[in-house]
């Protein structure tokens, strides 16, 4: 993924000439790199992005967070002035070494000149470091910057040579099995346990941990929690916890005595707060790297492939039948009366994004934007989709781009649900020359960070709506003419029906459906919703 | 200048409750930063920047490099969770400690409670550290880093005491005024030189260095050259340089032995060249700091306000009036000449630029994004605006942002001169709700990052339309709709002049004037008009 300059151009070239490597050219660097997250996610290998000195750097930063705590590899190439030149005021001139911080798993200083024969081998050397830290678990993004002296680009004629001899350092990860020591001593641990809640955190969709996850489900071994960003929700999973799982009548039920999680962060803050109150204590496990104590309840870190230690709970895990009937017997109420709740809810985003993901074909991609577009999704349960959300940083500085970089790697339609704040900070996600006609984008435009609204505090200041929901008067109409999309703008059931009527139909053209709705009545309709929702579950 | 979020919603609510201060809220992090540097530029004093945590952060960084390198005081207040939280798969939470690295003058972190009385102190004193940081030459951003718990909303009712009895620790600074023992050594060191350039960096106006100058100039004692963003040019120094002084045919008389400058960067690429080839040892006057050697040749850093080392070689400073005559020629030669050569020019950006600055106010601002609207405006000559461009890093991602701060400070006209690959990058600078009936967009559309086509080395590229142009087609007419501005497309001479007719009229929407040009036809004038210059010159 390129981005233009001048500092870049011996780069820019030499990836651009090479007919092995497939490269685009978006000019917004904060875009870029987003994009180039989206596609890597999705390959599963790390994705290069280009750019030349000075602050283009920096707009790479958010993306280079996010893939980061997203354990996405993304190797970040950035053209750079040679040493001697750096503070002398010259143009497009910063300081780039380690400018990123603590947000990439390593930095490399490429050579200035190859005068000696060792300063080849040395740049060898670290661009084969820098591709096996970028892969190696948790994957994660790296930073080579490259000083480069003029003359930048080559003479009329040149041809540059590409050779594939090239010296590569493979690197054969561990097997990630669970040790046979680990078991004995864990199966000792585990028969205490009665209680026991296994949390899936955000993943890609993964057939064998689904198959042993529900096998463990549907046995009762444990109830199996997870969050639509996990990608394991199964008719068997606990889903809408999310709605039940703060109210003080039922909790204690629910409590466990052992937590045990695998995969990143999870999106519902009621479960968070559930599980630090609970008195369980927390398994994680994960290949290697460092394990955070997102319960506050930490005492085992297993280093193995999920796979390997759900393997291993299928024989040995056990929970008791009356916690896990009464978890699975909330869920099933609920999961029972949902849909009819929301069929009497009033037209809103909630509803409309109710409406939507029914119409969003199964084999395809489902981005969510933060901040409310995601919780919608989590609260409406179970998809066939794969979910992909930013939920590394939780930023919403480039939703858009995510799923532009996503909708480069499938023939599969890639749906975006996005908030009009997500939508209009990341609009040079479109700037670019690259066909999308498989995306297509779901805005639900309140005119505001409609979540200040949505949640207690901020709903109580006089300041909410400049300072919180700063109402913002822009609708997609233009942009849609800008980039040269297809648009519908809805605004009740019957127009949104409209708009979905044909909206996965094969298109050259990617396609908005606008979904216009009320801050203060989407605030109505969730605190309506939460209250249909408490009387049903309380009445089981 | 706020950003909205909920983790810094503490800070948000002490800001917009406090009467005394006056905030805007801008959602987007790169822009509203842009913004805030383009106020505190004008204003010589700090503006607060508020976000809250996570990725937020990174996106204030480039704004952040371009305050550090153009020596603009920012103080950025991020919201943060509190340290225990961090790296525990929270939502929004990242590593923001020194998270700008080398590009903020100092990183504080606040106290993330106050049990211990000495906390207050530190919160206090901190504070006041920061605050005079910033100010202190050379000015620029420092960081803030506050760490906040629940709950962050105060309870419906609850007041906010705003007390004056806070402590201030005013920091009063030298008075930057030359030594007398250096006076002596350096007149010691003057009487040896005869061919004296005086450069003028990056600076705004100051009336008293005006009047030091061209004096100087006035009397011969040395030749003074002043970029257009040096605010320094008159009509008796050296102003078009960038347009003979490349030129291997006159450069040898030109050569000074003795460079003395003073200020921040300077544009002509051909200057920087040209004094670096030269055998001149060069003094560099500022008050306080580090001091680039920009043109390898620095033996003297004398640390004084500019005025204070003028006033003195105006007294004790002398040329050769052969050398001084050699540059006065040249450059009067030209000045005679340049109208009409671009008189006879076809129709393009060059010749739109110059139509252009015969119309906008005296009594105004003009900003020039990077990369080519600052380069012709150099061209160009005096200017009686003052000239504003963000020379620190030389980005084009935040000029627009720059231009709207400045226009939140005054009632005088404000107007931007950009290319469309600036103008696009940032146009996320006029998402907010904030009048800005005072600023004038005049927009060169040549649909590519033209400037690759100006310079020798892309131009012979196959790769040029794709990889470094990378030609886009977006126009600003749907973005004029979306935003609510007055909106005049030219495309010829006669459209241009019709557009500029009532351009500085009052009005309370800003104004885009959009010129269309080919990109290929400005690359023929540029030549074009080089070719005329050069006949010009040498024939004198």
């Amino acid at each position: 993924m390129l981005s233009p300059g001048s500092r870049c151009a011996p780069i820019t070239l030499a990836f651009s000439r090479n007919p092995e490597i497939h490269t685009r050219t978006i000019s917004d660097e904060r875009a870029a790199a987003f994009v180039a997250l989206g596609m890597a996610q999705q390959l599963e290998k790390p994705v290069v992005l280009v750019c030349t000195s000075g602050s283009a750097a920096y707009n790479y930063a958010p993306a280079v967070a996010e893939a980061y705590f997203q354990q996405i590899p993304l190797i970040v190439l950035t053209a750079d002035r040679p040493p001697e030149w750096i503070d002398q005021w010259d143009g497009q001139t910063i300081r780039q070494n380690e400018i990123y911080g603590k947000h990439v798993k390593g930095f490399f200083q490429f050579p200035d000149e190859f005068g000696h024969p060792d300063k080849v081998w040395h740049a060898n050397r670290l661009s084969n470091e820098a591709i096996n830290l970028a892969n190696q678990f948790p994957a994660g993004p790296v930073h080579i910057n490259i000083p480069l002296r003029e003359p930048f680009y080559p003479e009329t004629g040149e041809n540059f040579e590409f050779t594939r001899d090239v010296r590569c350092i493979d690197h054969f990860q561990p097997n990630g099995q669970i040790a046979q020591e680990s078991k004995q001593k864990l199966e000792s641990f585990l028969i205490h346990f009665k209680k026991i809640l296994i949390v899936a955190g955000q993943q890609r969709p993964d057939p064998k941990i689904q198959e042993a996850i529900d096998e463990i489900a549907v046995k009762g071994l444990a109830v199996v929690v997870t969050d639509t960003i996990s990608n394991m929700q199964s008719s068997v999973s606990i889903n809408l916890h999310d709605h039940y799982i703060g109210n003080p009548l039922i909790n204690e039920d629910l409590e466990p005595d052992l937590i045990i999680s695998f995969g990143k962060s999870i999106i519902s803050k009621n479960l968070k707060l559930f599980l630090r109150k609970s008195k369980a204590v927390h398994w994680y496990i994960q290949p290697e790297g460092y394990s955070p104590d997102t319960f506050q309840s930490l005492t085992k870190v297993i280093s193995c492939q999920p796979l390997s230690f759900l393997n291993f709970f299928k024989e040995k895990g056990k929970s008791d039948m009356v916690f896990v009937k009464k978890w699975m017997a909330l869920e099933n109420k609920l999961k029972d009366n949902l849909d009819a709740i929301l069929n009497d809810a009033a037209f809103g985003e909630y509803k409309a994004t109710a409406v939507c993901l029914k119409h969003i074909p199964s084999q395809s991609k489902l981005h969510l934007a933060n901040s409310m577009a995601v919780r919608y999704v989590n609260f409406l349960g179970q998809r066939k989709q794969e979910i992909i959300c930013n939920r590394g940083t939780s930023g919403i500085d480039g939703s858009n781009s995510t799923a532009v970089g996503c909708a480069f790697t499938t023939k599969d339609p890639v749906t975006i649900i996005t908030g009009d704040m997500a939508f209009f900070y990341d609009r040079n996600a479109f700037w670019h020359n690259y066909p999308m006609n498989n995306l297509r984008i779901i805005l639900l435009n309140n005119h505001a960070g409609g979540i200040f609204r949505l949640i207690d505090g901020p709903a109580k200041q006089p300041e909410l709506e400049e300072y919180f929901e700063t109402r913002q008067r822009l609708s997609a109409g233009y942009l849609a003419k800008d980039f040269g999309f297809d648009y519908h703008l809805a605004n009740d059931e019957r127009s949104l029906e409209m708009g979905l009527k044909d909206f996965y139909d094969k298109s050259i053209r990617p396609k908005i459906l606008e979904i216009e709705t009320n801050s203060l009545q989407n605030a109505e309709t969730l605190k309506w919703v939460k209250e249909k929702v408490k009387t049903c579950v309380l009445d089981s």
